[in-house]
This record gives C-alpha cells, structure tokens and sequence, in this order.
C-alpha cells in the first residue's frame, strides 16, 4: 500500500488504483468468483471508488460477500445472451452479479443501437450492487446516449401512501461530449439514498423532514423508524413518484422481470443484495440526428456552458475532478474498512 | 349547445363531445388550417377538455389562431415522413402544429416498434400545444409502452441557477393494461406548470416558494415576477434539473432539433408556442419480455393495486373519471371562453 496513517480513529490508508484493483482481485477470487465476475466487478467498485463514491466503492466488498454467504448470489454463473429480436439483446445473468453480465451485452447493444438507432439491453435474474453510471460511460464511450435504470426492493411508499411497496429505483443517463468528459446523471428515485439513512442513523442523529414516514405513515426524524418500521419517501413528491412506478414496470415486467416487491419476497428477509433485472436504452445520434449530426451534438455545448455560467453545478463534474485526483494520489480508505476488507481476503 | 346558464360571472355554456368537435372545427377551418390539421388538432383538443385539463382544452384555440396570426406555424404545412435506420422514424413537420405530423409517424412507429423491440419516432420543426398523454394512449392502444418527451421555451432555471434557460419540459409515460385504461402520467419538470403561475397572477394570488426566482435570482412568491423577469424552478430540486436538461438533449441535438434556448430565440419575443422537436420512445413487450409476456405484463396490475390499497392516488384515473362524466354530461365552458371562441368562429 502507498501511505498508511496511524493512530486513533482517522487513521487511515491512502491506495494507489492498482492496489485497490488487486485487492478487489483477492477478495473476489478467495470466495470462488469466476475470473470474468472478478474483473467485471472490481472494475466497477474500483471506478466508483475513484469518483469520489464511498456507498458504490469497496465498502460494497463486505454486503458482495455477505450475499455470496446467504446463498444470494451465484460466483461463477455464466451469462447467456439472447438475440430475441432486431433492437433488443436480453443476457440471463442467471444469479450471478450484474457486470459480467453487462459485459457480456454491450457488444450486441452497441452494433444493434449503430444499425437500428436505437436498442435495449434488457439484463434479466441479475444481482445489483454497482453503479449504473459506469455502464453509462461505458456507452457514452461508444458516442451513444444511453438511459439505465432497474427496480430495487420494497423501501418507499409511492406519494400519497404509507407502506413500503416501491424500491429506490435509480435512473442513470449519458450524454457523449466531444473531448469532454459525457454528461451522466446518476441518482435514486427516493428523496434520498438508502445508504445515507443508515449513515444518520449510525451517528445517532436525526433525518430532514421529507426522506421518510414511521410504522403509522407520519413523517418522522428518526432514521432506524423509516428503515425497519416504516418507508423512504419519493424525490419531488408525485413526480418522483410516477418515475419510480415507471422504473418499477419497465425494468420489471417489460423485460420479464421482478418489481420490487417481488424482489424483496424472493429475498425472505436474508438482507441479500436485490435481484431483479436492469434496462438500458441506447440511441445513436448518427442515426437519429440526420444531416450534420456531430454539429447537431456540438449544440449541447452551449447548454452546458449556459447552465455552469450562472453558477448551477453540472451533474459530474464533481465525479470527474474526484477521479484526476485520486489517479494522482491514491484513494484514502479508513483503515477500518481497510480493515475489514484485509480479513474478507486472508 | 346542449345548455346554457346566463347571469353574471359564473355563466356557462355545456357542450357534448361533437359539439366540441365541431367548434374546433369551425375555427381552424375559418382560419385556413387544411383538412388533416383540422382534424388531429381538434381531435387532441377535445381529448384534453374530456380528460378535465382544461389549460390543454379549447382554450388553448386562442393561442393557436395568435401563433398562427403571428406568422408562428404553417397553417397547410405537409408533413414528411423519412425512414432512416431499422428503428427509427422521422417526421418533418415543417412547421405545423405536432398532432398530423404525429400522426404520419405511428404507423411507421407503431410497425417498426413492433418488429424490432424498440423503435424512435422523432417529430422535427413542429408547433407544439397539445397535451403529450393523448399521444401516449394512441400507442397503448397498440399494446406499446411508450415514452415521449419534448423540450419548449427559455422559462427555467437549472438547480442552483437563477436565470430562465431550461423549457418546461414535460415527459409522458404509458403502460398498457388488460381491461383497464392504461397507466398514464404526463408532467412538466418545472415544479408547476406554466399556465398555473399565469392564473395566481390573473387572480392577483401569492405563489408559493419554490416556484420560482425574481430578477436577482432570489425566491419570490410574486407570479409576475417569475414570469416576467426571474426564471421558474425545476420540480425535485437536482434531480428534476438533470432530468429536464436529459430532455432537452434527446428532444433536441440528438433528434437534430432546438434547444429551449434556441426556440426562444427562433421566437424573437414574438410569443407564439414553441416551435421545435418531440421525442417518441416505443417498446413492445411482446419482443422484450421474453416466453409469456402477457403474463408479466399483468403481474403489473399487483403494483397498481398496492399503490391504490394504501391511498396513494394512481396517476390518470382523475383523468379517466373526468372523461366518462364528461361523455355521458358534457363539459362546461365559461360563458366568456365559449365567447371568445365564437368570436373566433364568425
């Protein structure tokens, strides 16, 4: 390891990104992942964790492992593709985490969204743990637009109502730029993360108003209430809503897989990571735009310096200056997590 | 007419749906708008006063004839349909009002959607002021899902921002159901509408915070302001941001079409409805679900019935209870509406 700080509770571990490559590599191997799964998977943990994204990094090792133990997860299962029609590539992930599996998909969605204009990627039987936005990149790579998203479990209820039916439901969008980083979005349909919840409610402290309801459906404070006894709350009230039940059907049954509340009886309360399926929509501007469609594109530009001129931030852009400089100078972990993700690999 | 109410302010005219129809009608006609404008744009009128909306319903004849008058839309204009990859199809407007040229494109939509999975129906260089969810259950008639979208004007600020860059934005979505009218939403992605802001201001009422801004990019509950000199806010604060900025990147640039930004410009303060694109994503379950869709199809209804169970309002059926009254009583006009359409007429 680069640098290693003793002493107290900050002490901490400063990873170059090849350290943390290979130590995902270890973790990953030691519990019987197949080769494919552990390069699949370290690569986006390891992505995450350079952006800047704790809750998406290598702290997600311990609940990857957790699942495996339940019996949540499938370590070497290997992903079928299926050609069911001329824009729609569907994989079986067949219980095995979602990287592999997306891997497995991105060529035929990518020559498909080239030829036809646009094509599905429909991920079905898939464990999630990962973020959507380095699928997203991986599109926007490819100079295609891409929208993901996928259901969760039962943690919210829909705007109006009391009991947790709808998932957190992310939404994941990726906008190619010329010799920029793209524009992606990336973000819960739930006023807030899972994750943070539990974060206030390990630091004893209160939640804001409007992230979540207790057992009788009144909004309260009091985090460990919303997260065992009562329900998250939709982002922007009965928008938000609309979009989570959205997600829900088109990520759920459109593709013949699980809403959320499916996804959480399936689980019968082990607390495994979501199985359920993922859609991914990818669009080829070459295609679609007509005429000059690379000028067509370079027209976003001036949105984009519009909206940051008058001092909005752009969704991103913190990700991107987190990855320049955790490539230069390492990624600091606590070393309690460093820690306990040492122990997961001897 | 089937009934009039004289006296005072509160006097109103009743009209059944072919009384409706036939008004429309007469206006356009007298205003030389061809044969299948007329139709479709009365048709999408008419749906929406059914439906309860009535910031989409006639009212909205007076705008059109001022757009028209002010040299804003092409009253003849004969849409051009261009087929240009395996899913995709492209409607050239040429720059009249969206119904007709919408209605060029679903067949193409509707049979490309059908044979590939996926398929884009992109509406370029059209008028647009007609509600998007009427289009939306023309293809869940089709057994489609389907998701359309469509930058405007200049109106919004981005999250964190304070001048008006982003249009309003609206996004619409439609899922198909067995016996039962289709799961519907259609919203804008500012935190109101437009329209409502305009009637506190008629009313001479306070708007509430979180609207909109004033001039120095301050919060401000004075209607005028916010329309006149300050910018709307985005529903959902970041998120409701990123998502009306998604759509004005894949209703725009990568359908080859305007900006809000650029729209508002093409509009040289003229005040006509926005001219620019629409975007049209159809999806066909039978070719995503995958062995027996209809089945996962209906395991949809399991959500929709656990939304409702916990008195969460399921979004269109207000809609839907709207236009079953409304055909078998008709619809009330204010007497000074019906009026000013009159007037329109002869």
């Amino acid at each position: 390891m680069s640098d290693v700080t003793l002493g107290g509770p900050e002490a901490s571990v400063t990873l170059m990104r090849e350290e943390l490559v290979s130590l995902c590599h270890r973790v990953l191997k030691r519990y019987g992942f197949s080769e494919p799964h552990v390069e699949a998977v370290s690569d986006a943990l390891v992505a995450a964790e350079m952006d800047g994204s704790r809750s998406h990094g290598l702290y997600r090792l311990l609940g990857f492992v957790d699942t495996l133990n339940n019996g949540g997860v499938v370590p070497d299962a290997e992903p079928a593709v299926e050609d069911t029609a001329a824009s729609v590539v569907k994989v079986d992930a067949k219980g095995g985490f979602s990287p592999y599996a997306f891997r497995q998909g991105v060529p035929g969605l990518v020559s498909k969204a080239k030829a036809s204009g646009v094509a599905i990627l429909a991920i079905n039987h898939c464990v999630h743990g990962t973020a959507l936005w380095v699928e997203i990149e991986r599109l926007t790579r490819e100079g295609l637009v891409a929208i993901a998203c996928n259901p969760t479990q039962s943690y919210m209820a829909p705007h109006g109502g009391r009991e947790p039916l709808l998932g957190t439901n992310p939404i994941a969008f990726g906008w190619p730029r010329l010799n920029e980083d793209p524009y992606v979005f990336d973000f819960a349909t739930s006023a807030i993360a899972r994750g943070d919840i539990e974060l206030y409610r390990r630091q004893g402290k209160d939640i804001p108003l409007g992230w979540g309801v207790d057992r009788d459906g009144v909004p309260t404070q009091d985090p460990g209430e919303v997260l065992d006894h009562g329900a998250m709350l939709p982002f922007g009230e009965h928008k938000g809503s609309a979009l989570a039940i959205m997600i829900e059907l088109i990520a759920g049954p459109l593709i013949g897989d699980m809403l959320s509340v499916e996804s959480s009886e399936h689980d019968q309360g082990r607390g495994s990571l979501p199985y359920h399926g993922e859609l991914i929509i990818a669009m080829d501007p070459a295609r679609i735009a007509g005429g000059d469609a690379p000028g067509h594109m370079l027209r976003s530009e001036r949105l984009f310096e519009l909206v940051q001129q008058q001092g909005a931030r752009l969704s991103s852009q913190r990700r991107y200056k987190a990855r320049r400089r955790h490539l230069e100078q390492g990624v600091t972990l606590s070393r309690s997590l460093y820690d306990d993700i040492l122990n997961l690999a001897s």
